[in-house]
């Protein structure tokens, strides 16, 4: 069935239990889906701007309670909305980051930070994961003295994922954020896989920007997302426009520069802020969602020469799986090669693997009942007895 | 009635004839009403993202075939969705405009072109308008001349807005593109009036970017737009990461820099595709839309004291009027005081006008029937005779 010329309507969600590594945080609520409907129209939230003609001053839609509430929910002081995590780390970048200036990142960095850095002449710099493929205080201390002996200066910025979207684990920000400090380097947090699934206290943590992504964990339609500061680098970060054009005269009142003015002007923000009673209550059950998540790691775990390349127990709900020794070598010889296992999932119910991929693959089970978390743990079970792959008990 | 906790439903444009200056191109189409629907969840666009795992080469749904349609649409070689026109803009910014760089704006662009020179620390130096509020190509050379005095060399890039967000007057970008190359100049073409809504041919107009609006004027979500370039430009503004991290030695495949990696990944690209046939279609029927804006303008024109500021006769349907010696003289006595104006209005189901406003204002009959264009014209008069200003036949 289609909904538009070319365009099939999209049923993933609703006909099958999603484990795709992005998509399962960034799923509308029935509240966001309804609020899509009534703002779907281009710059639909902007019915009731007045004065001072700012996105996140406007009442009606009460898009200036929910900036506030949002600084909140993640401990910081000032929130603004962006068009993705990505926009966020590029106007810290863009206010931080000059040419030639180092900018740490780790080896487990999305690359996103990097086109962030790459895109105003920052060098990249990395922190090296431990063994376990960690992050932690030491190594951090350890390549900022590196580029302290060849920069000559510390970084200009550092950058770190709270769980890295490789592993899916979760690294140590505050320990990280306090040796960064005390070289005076400012510290940015990428909350693109915990702001909006997991409890996330910026202040807390020590960190001086919160980047969160909307539509990959928030619930919201894309590109949308979040970037919080304290009241200190808000000033610096948030900076109103200075200019005064040469002819006119011109100057465009409390406009942000980095942010380019106004962001969400419509669905994307309207759905955030729908969803976001909901997603500020489920960060609360973020231990259910561990739960869940084990539960089919333990499931893969039974079944014979499957690997877990993430950190063990899990703390979150993204996986990456080794199955070279498992379901890799029935593709050797299935008719279907590699594709027998998406298929076979697919079969069963169960979308959002890469089709083919049989080796190192990654799933995430956000979002999961308890009973589809069973059901999942079973369909691999089910997969592998059937491809005669032993499965202990 | 409440779709979500604290959010009204929005029924502007189903309850009222809407004529706000920026709303009016940019709702969606019945398909893409449907398409956001089906496609709201955050990242729904990438189900079957595969190798090299880039947005524009996804072919289900086919945006690979959107993007090369989108060209040739606006008669461009390459080009991009961005999260709003600003994001275009500062694209081309990012890659061209250096700090201290000169930057050509006219004194009619809009902020979002200052604040992506600002972001870079560029130098904006206007092309004054002409008398009648238009921008020539004469006035284009002298600035460029001026220029080169001021700075010893050109400036480094040059953006001129088809329609100018002011007045809607229509400037000579041909002209103006022509001299630019004279002296190497590459010149940007703001069309978040244009695109979408009337023919647009950037190779035609000469100009190295074409920028457009899909919330402004493509029926489109918010943020969305296009920012598209000629084949030889392209290397240049969508140049792919050459980033190799020095410690993991990642390199990030096709992503590009400037654009962050992908840009709209879920509602606002199906929104901007699935409008794209009737945009396509409906940019044929300017001339009935000019029309329906001049019946309009007339009627303004028959209410004593009234002016006209735009350009005359009326070349878009966006026309800024002065009705200080008209309902201006009303909104002194009347109860209501300037609110009376929208107030009048909305009781007779005309909306988009900013309450209070009776001195200069703005307005747009874009996507009006011819009926609704008389309705509204009448509508003005009505409420001029109501409040006793004389009206000429």
């Amino acid at each position: 069935m289609r909904c538009a010329e070319g365009i099939e309507v999209r049923d993933l969600d609703e006909c099958y239990i999603n484990i795709d590594p992005i998509q399962v945080g960034g799923r509308l609520t029935v509240d966001a889906m309804k609020a899509v409907i009534a703002y779907g129209d281009g710059y639909s939230v902007c019915d009731h701007c007045r004065k001072p003609f700012r996105l996140d001053h406007i009442k009606t839609p009460p898009i200036d309670r929910f900036h506030r509430e949002l600084a909140a929910f993640i401990g910081m002081e000032e929130a603004r909305v962006v068009p993705g995590a990505r926009r966020g780390f590029s106007a810290v970048t863009g206010t931080y980051v000059g040419k030639g200036d180092p900018v740490l990142l780790t080896t487990l960095s999305h690359y996103t930070e990097v086109l962030a850095v790459e895109s105003v002449g920052g060098v990249i710099r990395e922190i090296p994961a431990e063994l376990g493929h960690n992050i932690t205080a030491d190594a951090a201390a350890m390549t900022i003295e590196s580029v302290l002996r060849e920069f000559g200066r510390a970084p200009s910025l550092l950058m770190i994922d709270h769980i890295d979207y490789q592993y899916g684990n979760v690294h140590d920000v505050q320990g990280v954020a306090r040796v960064a400090h005390q070289y005076d380097i400012p510290v940015l947090y990428n909350g693109a896989y915990s702001v909006g699934i997991l409890p996330v206290d910026g202040r807390d943590l020590g960190v001086d920007f919160v980047v969160g992504s909307g539509h990959k964990s928030m619930a919201a339609p894309a590109p949308s997302g979040v970037l919080a500061t304290s009241k200190e680098r808000s000033t610096e970060l948030f900076r109103t426009t200075t200019a005064k054009t040469d002819l006119s005269l011109r100057t465009f009142g409390i406009k942000e520069v980095m942010l380019l003015g106004c962001t969400l002007m419509g669905v994307t923000l309207i759905g955030m802020m729908a969803s976001f009673p909901a997603v500020r209550e489920r960060v609360g059950h973020w231990d259910e969602e561990i739960a869940n998540g084990r539960r089919v790691v333990e499931a893969l775990q039974r079944i014979e020469g499957t690997k877990v390349v993430s950190e063990l127990p899990r703390k979150h709900t993204l996986t990456r799986i080794d199955t070279s020794g498992s379901f890799d070598r029935v593709a050797k010889t299935h008719k279907k090669r590699g594709f027998f296992l998406s298929s076979a999932l697919k079969e069963l119910g169960i979308a959002g693997t890469i089709p083919g991929a049989t080796k190192v693959w990654k799933f995430n089970t956000y979002g999961m009942t308890s009973r589809q978390a069973e059901y999942t743990a079973n369909a691999f079970l089910a997969i592998a007895e059937e491809n005669k792959i032993p499965v202990s008990s």
